[in-house]
């Protein structure tokens, strides 16, 4: 077999995983948002019944990873692995949230971008065949993170204009091996062949990766993470392109996590001065997820935000025919609290993934 | 291609991945243990000219990092993509060593067990052609992780019998696609199969994985790790055994990364009640790096603990042909300070590697 390595930095899938399900659970203020009427699940009360915000988080998990089963038609014991992470320190939502799953685990962090990650490890698990299906799943929560990374919610700090407002829910995806023309005549199995191929048709297979390095322009501002991670959102656009030989135009939308308002700009112009002009196609999770009204300043951001977006708004334009490819590029700003109390940076990495709607 | 999956939670490589270098950086107290000797640096200054404990991590990682690309022969250009984890918040000491390395990062977290789920991780890509060359590298300090999940050292607490004390070091491993023979003679490069594969011979391959999954037996006690984890441990050792239909005999040595003194008899009883009896294979890296007179109560942990016994001494014994087989089981507990302090249990993980020599 030859390597599926593609340019410096990327994968060329030759038998492309296939998106087999999905599903999206969100809070209150994200349901209430221009996207509201696209996701599974909104939850009237964001803390889900539990003592603690963290616990909350967990809740949202748990929900979408079952939702996602049913959504694709699968039950528990069907799927080999779980791909998973979120933004609490030691991953906490995850431990807890997926825990009655019961399905080995792989914990991921890649802060914002983990949804990225997730799905690349998830699709080369898939594609290398060591699993039929694989579960990528992130999420977060805006009170479990505001503790977590700025001031408790009781502080009633303001808000700067940069910052943006951490998404409270969970998506979650079925990442699935697809159907191996070549394995499956061997075996004379035309029938299953052409059901399962007929069951492909429409979905959205992941054609291709692209794993991001951290790249740290040495921004320290906490409430303007945009800025942080524009520039690793840069560098793994422009390597996609440069990687896969395509023009912006190749893809219908570039669609990122959650650059906001001021990490938009950025990236724009970064882009541009590498030779490529995206404006057309671009798009981000983070500007769109909330409207204008709801007073979230430069935007949404979390990994739920490209993961809702993903699971309730993106794979459906793509499954509609609306959009036939996108380049999916959830961000992150890899910061802590202990990092930032002790003065460093917030480096920034992002993780693009290409998804294309099989004909 | 048929799927690699072996029972329930194991693959079995088609293609086993071979470990072509792998560095051990440890501290002071590491470097004067029983296994001194072993390891490639002793820091004499834990603090490595750092101003925080947090960049001193750091400074661990990138230097393991560099010294098993140098011991594998490789340049930085040469390996495709890290997965790497350490146990603080949002991966500060991966995040920051592993900058400079400028090469496509997947974060992991796996508490303790973080080794054996980037070891995973990076066999999957190799075997599944995605990369020839993966770094696969975790980090503990025993300054940075008490201030992270106890108590400041400052405080001078005292330490029960079941503490563990967290291993200061980090330990790199470089994971490569094997040989393919295949390839290789369709290729008609007979001089070069024979001469990768003489290249091959003694060293160490990774044979199959078995991925855990998360196991609660309710455990609160952050200073009895041990009791934690030795049920996710037992649950996975079992497992690769029925998956694989081997008994304990098969491997020389079945080690554990830092269930300590507690967690050891916990372990063995369990894997008693499901008919395997291990205690003549049994090793486990937190009692062994540290010596009696060291003052470490139950023994050493940390994810650094089982990565740097593997790095320093597991992978020299089978190169040297003392040890044939191991199956290596790094071990975690899913321990926040966050949901330590809402009262929540430590849940365990663990992930198996099956490591043979090569004849």
């Amino acid at each position: 077999m030859a390597l599926k390595q593609k340019g410096k930095q990327s994968v060329c899938f030759e038998n492309p995983p296939v998106i087999s399900g999905a599903a999206s659970v969100v809070g209150k203020k994200e349901g209430e948002g221009p996207f509201g009427q696209y996701f599974d699940t909104i939850e009237e009360d964001s803390k889900m019944g539990a003592d603690t915000w963290e616990e909350a988080e967990a809740k949202f998990q748990e929900k979408a990873a079952n939702q996602a089963l049913k959504n694709a038609g699968l039950l528990k014991k069907d799927i080999r692995y779980m791909v998973a992470g979120d933004l609490l320190g030691q991953l906490m939502a995850s431990s807890f949230g997926l825990m009655n799953m019961e399905i080995p685990l792989f914990g991921v962090y890649g802060a914002c971008s983990t949804m990225g990650e997730s799905l690349a490890i998830a699709s080369m698990i898939a594609e290398g065949d060591f699993a039929e299906h694989v579960l990528a799943i992130t999420s977060s929560h805006f009170a479990s993170a505001e503790k977590q990374f700025r001031f408790p919610l009781g502080y009633g700090n303001q808000r700067p204009k940069a910052a943006t407002w951490t998404v409270t829910g969970s998506g979650a995806v079925v990442v699935s091996r697809s159907v191996r023309k070549q394995e499956l005549q061997e075996k004379k199995e035309y029938d299953r062949v052409s059901d399962r191929a007929k069951a492909e048709k429409g979905r959205v297979k992941i054609k291709g990766i692209t794993t991001g390095k951290i790249v740290d322009y040495g921004v320290k501002d906490s409430m303007n993470m945009g800025a942080c991670m524009a520039p690793a959102a840069g560098e793994v656009i422009t390597q996609n392109l440069i990687d896969f030989g395509y023009q912006p135009e190749f893809y219908d939308k570039i669609i990122t996590g959650d650059l906001g308002m001021v990490g938009k700009d950025i990236l724009i112009d970064y882009v541009q001065a590498r030779g490529y002009d995206i404006r057309k196609q671009y798009m981000d999770c983070g500007i769109e997820i909330y409207g204008a009204d709801q007073n979230t300043q430069a935007g949404g951001s979390g990994c739920g935000c490209s993961a809702v977006m993903l699971a309730g708004y993106i794979l459906k334009m793509l499954e509609q025919g609306e959009w036939q490819r996108v380049l999916f590029v959830p961000t992150g700003a890899l910061m802590s609290q202990v990092s930032f109390n002790e003065g460093n940076s917030v480096p920034g990495i992002a993780h693009a993934v290409i998804l294309e709607r099989m004909k």
